[in-house]
């Protein structure tokens, strides 16, 4: 039991302003993805710096350029010790449907044992865990156990341009051993989770134009090209009704999980039939034919359709043919495929798709790769230690469907890995209506990353 | 030349206030799809109301129900003569885009020989060539050379049920001989038309219901069903890539046009290449194979998409998989096909479709079947006759693909033709942004319309 009893109960008596704090940060809607809510993102940046300074981080700045600005600070005085790179976002996905939330999603407000609000869990609540967790060795103990530089991004939920620049540019002078990151979900409730692999994510545009402007589908129905039938064309011709992505190529990369892995998978707590019903609620799973639904989640790429702009969509009856529709189409890779070929090759079949009488063009938003981070590396096997003593169960390793670039970013520029300690539950609606967040995992994952961060200290 | 000089005299004196009159009329936003303009709607029908009084119409009222009033007025102080239905409707469809258009939709604008405004001549200009026609005849001779009920509706552009319930209640009780529409357009400036055919409607809503909630692409992408995939894969079940309707049963009932129909249809000025050129603007025209564009607006039936909701569509990057997608969808429809019966074999189509994890439901918000008017019918000879003497040039008879189903109730309830003259042109951009009216058309049709009442009350 490394830790201090006297940080432990720092922590313990601190959850009221804990999550007081959190609450005022939930407040702040830092939309990154809308640019009318640019000053509330910038105002989220500013509360995490006082945050750092508060609790006597050194070297405290944000960090600007083009983007959203990362938030930096560092603590570098335990010589010999490695150094943790702390990872956070203080931005969030927009909240709608509104009408959906059931409290408004910037009023942050305490349900049972949750908290709801957007952001809750993605990432302002887990950033919090991070932060606190260095505020009760700092207050309680004066220092930290080992050295840490803590880097906070604004642009996780769009393009991470600021995030991916700061590393590329550092490359190795990052100078920390590994990163440390909370932004995943523990398998099921009470059961320490480390995820081992992310999806890569490729996120699009694709733009049909028809005709020069609307037409009335009375007068020209039949004759002139509608985009948005085109755009349906076009979809069917990028996935198949079984699943089945019909984008040349796309399979071949695709490393199959290890048979150890799938053996893990295969022994988790998982029944997908109650996915189905408790998570879902539709008729039925669906996704490539012949895979698990964890594979087709964890270890196969995918791709969706999130939204199809074009026409009329309000109330009532309005007989246009748009002159143009966009859809926002999104894939997910999975290891060993590239994101710049996948992309193009995104490209080049939307084009070879295009629908009589229309002009498309798609237009690559994002492009990242997917991560794995091997089970036995030394700041895995410590997370899993630290994870377990607070939890009082065995630590699974999972891997994701989600996609967080930074940690390819690390991988590849930096040369570190990432441990991905996640404290989200599966029903925490994420990026949707009534995201929440479990106050008591708010609570036991600040003891947990404090745990991690004595363990890391103990030897070196 | 029976037109009365004094009155001819009186509508080239009034141009200036004609369109005074109309601009007034196109500042009222009376969108009747949009719950939030119902005080709108109402605001131009009693604006009409004031002008059916101020002309010296009588019985002058608005006919109130579940929905946007009719507004009525009548002179039926010419025994012996006929009794003409004069038809138009006041409200408008959407403005939508709103950023395509130059100047506001509701600030109608003058540029060049053409207002520009949403209505202005759909149908508040053409509606207002009617009323302007008959107060020529009131104010400057004091009476008009026939009988006349006015009858203008404001649910057009929604589901017409207002003036269904008005005209099934009094079937051959409505007393009128004929009746006189002006909501079409010419085939081709300066060129006297009347439209003898218009397709029916069906418009529909189509809503696919996957998971409970929105759900994460990276967590839920290769399991959960995806909505708006689904409906891709219905529009694509609904039509072909070739523009074949694929609704089982569709073509059989359809009624192709006479020889003679076809041929007067082959000597106008039309030519396929002008009209992708000067009125689409795409790369090719588009629809079902083997017809000409002509035959496939006018005498085919056709299925447009015209709006996808659901999911995320604003600016950036959001990964959601939607639980719900709505599409709003028509057909047309053209004789004989019956519209009850056609309807249904569309929600049976969409059913057999019904992708796996979804659940579909098609909503028939309208149902309206084609009308066909005898050209030898002599309401038809004499409005072909005035338009010939007010235009200088003989009338020609097309058909449209557009829908007015008030000219199927007026024919199946009150026993009675419909001449439909019209005063649009081609790029009037109906529907759409930037929708304008020809002025010179505007004070072409008063003098048309004039003459046309006059011509009518010569031999009865």
């Amino acid at each position: 039991m490394p830790l201090d009893p006297q940080v432990l109960d720092y922590y313990r008596s601190h959850q009221t302003d804990f999550l007081e704090g959190l609450k005022d940060l939930l407040r702040i809607p830092s939309i990154s993805a809308l640019s009318e809510h640019k000053a509330d993102v910038l105002e989220a940046a500013n509360f995490l710096l006082s945050d750092l300074n508060a609790m006597g981080l050194e070297g405290v700045r944000l960090v600007e350029g083009s983007g959203h600005p990362l938030v930096y600070g560092e603590w570098l005085n335990a010589p010999g010790k490695p150094t943790l790179l702390i990872y956070g976002h203080y931005d969030v996905q927009p909240p709608e449907p509104l009408d959906e939330w059931v409290s408004p999603p910037f009023d942050p407000t305490v349900r049972g044992d949750n908290i709801y609000a957007r952001g809750a869990v993605d990432d302002k609540g887990q950033t919090w865990i991070l932060l606190k967790a260095l505020e009760g060795h700092l207050k309680a103990d004066g220092r930290l156990p080992i050295n840490v530089k803590v880097l906070i991004e604004g642009e996780e939920e769009v393009d991470g341009g600021m995030i991916a620049a700061y590393v590329e540019e550092r490359g190795k002078d990052l100078g920390a051993d590994a990163a440390l990151i909370c932004d995943t979900e523990m398998f099921a409730p009470g059961l320490p989770t480390i995820t081992t692999g992310l999806r890569g994510i490729i996120y699009s545009e694709i733009e049909v134009q028809g005709a020069r402007t609307d037409l009335h589908s009375g007068l020209y129905g039949g004759a002139a090209p509608n985009p948005l039938q085109a755009m349906a064309e076009i979809l069917c011709g990028l996935k198949d009704s079984e699943g089945r992505i019909l984008v040349p190529g796309v399979y071949e990369a695709v490393a199959e999980p290890s048979d150890a892995e799938k053996e893990a998978w295969a022994s988790l707590p998982f029944d997908e039939g109650e996915m189905l019903a408790n998570e879902v609620g539709s008729t039925a799973l669906t996704g490539e034919p012949g895979r698990t639904a964890l594979e087709r989640m964890w270890s196969r790429p995918t791709l969706e359709v999130h939204g199809i702009r074009g026409g009329f969509v309000g109330e009532g009856a309005k007989t246009v043919i748009p002159a143009k529709a966009v859809a926002k189409v999104s894939m997910r890779l999975v290891p060993d495929m590239d994101a710049a070929a996948t992309a193009q090759a995104l490209v080049d079949r939307v084009k070879a798709l295009e629908p009589a009488g229309c002009r498309v063009s798609t237009r690559i938003l994002a492009a990242s790769a997917a991560s794995l981070t091997p089970t036995d590396d030394p700041f895995v096997v410590k997370a899993a230690a630290a994870l377990q003593e607070s939890f009082g169960k065995p630590t699974v390793y999972i891997r994701s469907g989600g996609s967080i670039p930074v940690v390819g970013l690390f991988q590849r520029f930096a040369g570190i890995p990432s441990v991905l300690m996640g404290f989200g539950l599966p029903d925490d609606n994420l990026h949707a209506p009534n995201e929440k967040f479990h106050i008591p995992n708010l609570y036991a994952g600040i003891e947990a990353v404090g745990r991690y961060l004595a363990l890391l200290g103990e030897d070196s």
